[in-house]
C-alpha cells in the first residue's frame, strides 16, 4: 500500500454496505445459474484461487487427464499407426465440425483444426488475398484495425511486403473496436481481404458479424473472422452472416491446453477457388499416392498441411462435450450476466478508486471480459498475481478480467475484484 | 495364399533350418544388447504384436501417460496462465536445445520445437530463398530429390511458383538417395537453397551429411536437412558439418505422439540475417509490449509464428530421458546390428521368395528402416496388419521395415520377417 493517504479512501470505505449486498448479489446469481454445477467439471474449481484469464488460457476439466493418459496408451500406443486409418485422419474435421456445430453456426465440411491461429490467420488471408488479386489485380488492400492482436498486424504487414500488397489501418478507439461505419470508411475497389475480429482482444469490443460481413461484401471484399476472443463464450453464425473465413483460438474458452491447435473456417462456396501457400501432404488430393505433383484436395483438406496435431487436438473434446450438454446460448447468458455484474461491482468499488471501464458498457456490445483501466494496473497485477489472483495485463494501464462463463462463478467474481480494489488501494 | 503352386515354395521349404539358426542368432543379440531394458519402457513391449512402424510413428513410452496426466492437473490447471512466465515461453528452447545435444550435434541456441514438420520446413525454406535472392538476384533456384517425401517436393514447387523461382530436381535410383555426384551436377552459380533428406524415407539411404554440405557450400547454396528419418536413431552433427539449416519430425524416432511438433535447427551465423513470412507474435523482438510494427527477435525465436504448442511438446521429453541414457552412438549401433539382422534375414528366407532389397546393402549408407520389394507388397501389407505384425507400405511395391532401435528387438524383428515370408507365399 502507498504510504500517501488517498484521497480516494474515505468514498471506499463508504462503500462497505454496497460491498455485503455485492455478496448477496453474487450468492443469488450463484443459486440462481443453471450452468453452476459445470464449475465443478474444471481443475482448481475447489481451490481459493481466483482465476480472470480464462479468455488466455482455459482450466482444464478435470476429465482432461484422464482423457489424455487414455488416448496415450490405449489408441496411440494401442492402435499404433493404425490409428490414422482408424480415426486420426479424421479428427480435425469431425473435431472441426463440432465446433462449428457447437460454437460458430457452421455447417459441417467447413471448419477443421490445423496448426496454430498465428499458421492459420497467415494460409486464410494469403488463400484470400491471392484469389481476390488473381480475379481483380487492382485488389490489393488488406484492412485491419490498428488496434487488432499483434499478431493479425504483423501477419497483415508481412504479407502486404511479400506479395506487393497495400495495407489499410482502421484507428479505433481503443475501448471499442471495429464497427460499422469505420469499416464502411475503410474498404472500398481496391480491398482484397478485411481481417476483423470478432471480440477485441483489449477492449472486449463485440463486433456485429452480420453486419459488418455485409459491409465488407458491397465492396467486394472477402471477410476473414479473427474468432480467438468469442469462440465458445459468444454466438458465433458464420453461415448465417455470410462470412468467407474464419480462424480461431482452442486454448482460450475451448480449453484446449496452453498452445493447442486452432480451428479454420471456410465457406463451402469458396472451397473450389481458395488454396493456400503451404502445400504439405496432408492437403494433397490423394494423402498416401504421394504423387510428382501437388493437387489440392476437395473441401477444407486443401487447407490443411503437415501431419494433423492428433495428441493436441485431444484436451479440447472435453469442453466440447461440456458446451454440448450447455447450449452457446446459456453460455452467453451467463457470460453476459458475469460481465454484467462485474461492470456493477466496478462501478461501485474500483470507479471511486479512479479505475476506469475501458470495455463498451452496453452488453450487447461487449464479449466475455471486461478491461478496467488505471495508471497503476501494471503494478496491481503483479500484486494480485502473488495473492492467487490471476487476471491478465495488456498496455496502456488494462487489467483484463477475463469471465470464463463455464469454469467462473460470480462469488469468485465479487471476491477477485474486491481485491483488485484492495491492490489499487495499495499501488495508487 | 494363390492357388498357383508357387515356383519358390520348395525353396522356402528347405529354409527350415536356417530358421532356427535365426533364432539363435536373435536371441544372442537380445541377450548381448546393452539397450534391452530399455524396450520395457515403452507402451506394449509386453504384447505379441509386432511393430515395424516406429519410423512413422513411434510407441509410447509408458511413463508418458503419467507426464501428461500431472502435466494437466499441476502444470495447466495449477499454473494457469503463470505457466507462461514460469517456464512454457522458453520450453521450445529448452527442449530444443535437449534434442540438438541429444541427436543433432547441435550447440545450444540453434535448435526450436514450432510448427508441423511442414510449415517448418516452408517457413525454412522461405528463409533461406529470400536471403539468397536478396543477396544475389541470379540465385534462384532450389534443389531437391524427385524421389524426396511428397511434402518436401510440393512445398518446393509451391514456394517456387509464389516466389518466381526455378526447381531443380534430382532423378535418383529409389533404392537409394541423392549423394555428392548427383549433387555436385545439379548445384551452381544459380543455386539458391538445396532441400536434402538426410535419411530416404522410401529407401533408408543414409546421405553423408558432411560431403554433400560441402558440394552446396563450394556452389555458394544454403542446405535445408531434412531429418525426419534421422534424428533419434542415426547421429547427425549439423554443426560438424557446417549445416546451415535442419528440420525434422519429433513423432517418429522420438515418440512425441500422433502430429507432435518438429524442430527446426538455424545456425548461430545464420540468425542475424534470416527472416520467416509468418510474422506473429512470438516471433516478434518483445512478445508482450505488442508493438505497432513487427520487429524479429534476435536468435531463434524470430523462427516462431503462434504460440508453443507446449501441451503437444511434452509427451517427447521422456524418450530424451531414455536417449540421455542410451547415447546415440549406442542407439545407432544397435540401429545397425537390427537392419543387418533384417537384412540377412531377408537374404534368408524373403529372397528366395522373390523379394528384392530395396534398402543400400552397405549398413554405412542405411539409416534405421529396410525397405523390401516385391509386387504383391500391398496386399502383403494388409494381411500382416490383419495379424498384427504393423510394417508400412510405401509405392512401388515397397514393405518398410522400421526397426526403432529402443524399442525393438531382434526376436521381435525375426517373427515378423518369417510372418512377412509368410504373407508373401499367401498372396503370391
Amino acid at each position: 500500500m502507498s504510504t500517501d493517504p488517498s484521497p480516494d479512501f474515505g468514498s471506499v470505505d463508504r462503500l462497505e454496505l454496497p460491498h455485503h449486498s455485492f455478496e448477496a448479489e453474487a450468492q443469488q446469481l450463484d443459486a440462481a445459474d443453471a450452468l453452476a454445477p459445470h464449475r465443478d467439471a474444471f481443475v482448481g474449481s475447489d481451490s481459493s484461487l481466483i482465476y480472470f484469464d480464462g479468455n488466455s488460457l482455459g482450466r482444464p476439466p478435470r476429465a482432461t487427464a484422464e482423457r489424455l493418459a487414455r488416448f496415450v496408451t490405449e489408441e496411440w500406443g494401442g492402435r499404433l499407426i493404425r490409428g490414422w486409418d482408424e480415426a486420426w485422419m479424421e479428427l480435425p474435421f469431425v473435431i472441426g465440425d463440432r465446433i462449428g456445430a457447437l460454437a460458430l453456426g457452421a455447417a459441417s465440411g467447413q471448419t477443421v483444426i490445423g496448426d496454430s491461429t498465428t499458421v492459420l490467420l497467415y494460409k486464410m488471408l494469403r488463400a484470400a488475398l491471392d484469389a481476390q488479386t488473381a480475379r481483380d489485380p487492382e485488389r490489393v488492400e488488406i484492412v485491419v484495425g490498428r488496434d487488432d492482436f499483434p499478431t493479425d498486424r504483423y501477419l497483415v504487414e508481412g504479407i502486404a511486403a511479400e506479395r506487393g500488397a497495400r495495407v489499410v489501418w482502421i484507428d479505433v478507439d481503443t475501448t471499442r473496436g471495429v464497427d460499422a461505419d469505420l469499416l464502411r470508411a475503410a474498404v472500398g475497389p481496391r480491398t482484397a481481404v478485411v481481417l476483423l475480429s470478432h471480440v477485441s482482444y483489449r477492449s472486449g469490443f463485440l463486433a456485429d458479424g452480420a453486419e459488418l460481413t455485409a459491409v465488407a461484401h458491397r465492396a467486394g471484399a472477402l471477410v476473414l473472422w479473427d474468432l480467438c476472443h468469442s469462440a465458445g463464450s459468444v454466438p458465433v453464425e458464420l453461415d448465417a452472416w455470410g462470412a468467407d473465413l474464419a480462424v480461431g483460438c482452442t486454448y482460450k474458452y475451448l480449453n484446449g491446453g496452453p498452445g493447442s491447435p486452432a480451428f479454420a473456417y471456410v465457406a463451402a462456396r469458396h472451397h473450389a477457388a481458395l488454396t493456400q501457400p503451404v502445400q504439405g501432404w496432408m492437403g494433397a488430393a490423394d494423402v498416401f499416392s504421394m504423387g510428382p505433383q501437388y493437387r489440392p484436395a476437395e473441401g477444407m483438406r486443401r487447407f490443411l498441411s503437415g501431419t494433423p496435431p492428433v495428441l493436441a487436438m485431444i484436451a479440447m473434446q472435453d469442453t466440447l462435450d461440456l458446451l454440448d450438454d450447455a447450449g452457446i446460448g446459456a453460455v452467453r447468458a451467463k457470460s453476459v450476466a458475469l460481465t454484467e455484474f462485474a461492470v456493477r461491482v466496478a462501478d461501485g468499488i474500483l470507479s471511486p478508486l479512479g479505475v476506469r471501464l475501458a470495455s463498451p458498457r452496453d452488453a450487447a456490445e461487449r464479449g466475455g471480459h471486461v478491461t478496467l483501466s488505471h495508471p497503476a494496473m501494471r503494478a496491481v497485477t503483479a500484486r494480485l498475481w502473488k495473492g492467487d489472483v490471476i487476471p491478465d495485463y495488456r498496455d496502456p494501464h488494462g487489467l483484463r478480467i477475463g469471465l470464463s462463463p463455464l469454469s467462473t462463478s460470480f462469488s469468485e467474481t465479487l471476491t477477485g475484484m474486491r481485491a483488485v480494489a484492495e491492490a489499487v488501494r495499495a499501488e495508487s
